[in-house]
């Protein structure tokens, strides 16, 4: 069966520098009308590093929507026409201020699919070396070291929250066993 | 290091039935001011319904951000005072039809931190029996049934790519491994 939406009107309802946001009445299979509330994001990145002694780097960072800081692998949105793998290689070096001998891509994720059009490509980053840092002009943040195992029971545990991060760490774990 | 940013002026930009939208001028811990677009969400649940055949239930439904059918796990939006066990217990009935002795937290997530205050908790369903379907007015899904092991390969295969999916899946089977 096709449950196709199709989009009658679309009203814009805000453009920021991070998202947009627009309100669509959309034809229901049944004929009928709904309105569909749609967070519009050009897409993020997410770099898992791991160092050749199995650690892997994490930033420590405030987010404004929970009031709390998270600890989550390095990421960031993609730029007007970058490829996500360039984006990768930049938010690793601005953040972190590592370098990647070789990135390779583990996945993309729909963070919440129901409103948003976000995709974030997942990486994994191997042959670290240090570089400098390049931190935006309002980012602020700490760069932390774990085993990986150390990750994975934080992602067990509930102290790892953020999504990318979860599946970043549970995929390689995954693929390592 | 303290890194919170303190809100300076909150403007309220849009409310529908899903999200708000407001965008805040914020302090940072340099005392320079920056802009903070934030998507208000009242959090959702995730359920992973498994049969005693070790078989998973899924939904697959159209999205519209995406305009593409997506393979999901049950999932909803709590109602204003609604805890979220009562939430998992009601979608996984409202989408599957099915009603489950036994609910289980495994997690919680947040899906996009820096822009989305949304937390998803998710759950196990088990002791599954069939009940009757009561799907919202403008909802329309398929259910599907996979074994535990063709969920997980859909998942390294890219075939599943909603995050709470992943999720779900994962932790499923790193606590089976």
């Amino acid at each position: 069966m096709n449950f196709n939406e199709k989009t009658i009107d679309v009203k814009e309802i805000f453009t920021g520098n991070i998202i947009k946001v627009e309100l669509q009445t959309v034809e229901l299979c049944n004929k009928k009308k709904a309105q569909r509330e749609i967070v519009r994001h050009r897409g993020g990145v997410a770099v898992l590093p791991i160092t050749a002694d199995n650690e892997i780097i994490m930033v420590r960072q405030f987010r404004k929507p929970f009031d709390e800081e998270l600890l989550e692998v390095p990421a960031g949105k993609i730029e007007k026409d970058e490829k996500p793998e360039v984006c990768a290689v930049r938010e690793l070096q601005e953040e972190t201020g590592f370098i990647a001998d070789k990135i390779s891509f583990i996945n993309v994720m729909y963070p919440s699919p129901g409103y948003t059009d976000e995709k974030i490509y997942i990486y994994k980053a191997e042959g670290l070396r240090e570089g400098e840092l390049f931190l935006d002009e309002d980012e602020f943040l700490n760069v932390e070291k774990y085993s990986f195992m150390h990750a994975v029971e934080m992602v067990k545990a509930g102290i790892i929250k953020d999504a990318k991060t979860i599946i970043a760490i549970m995929l390689l774990a995954c693929e390592n066993s």
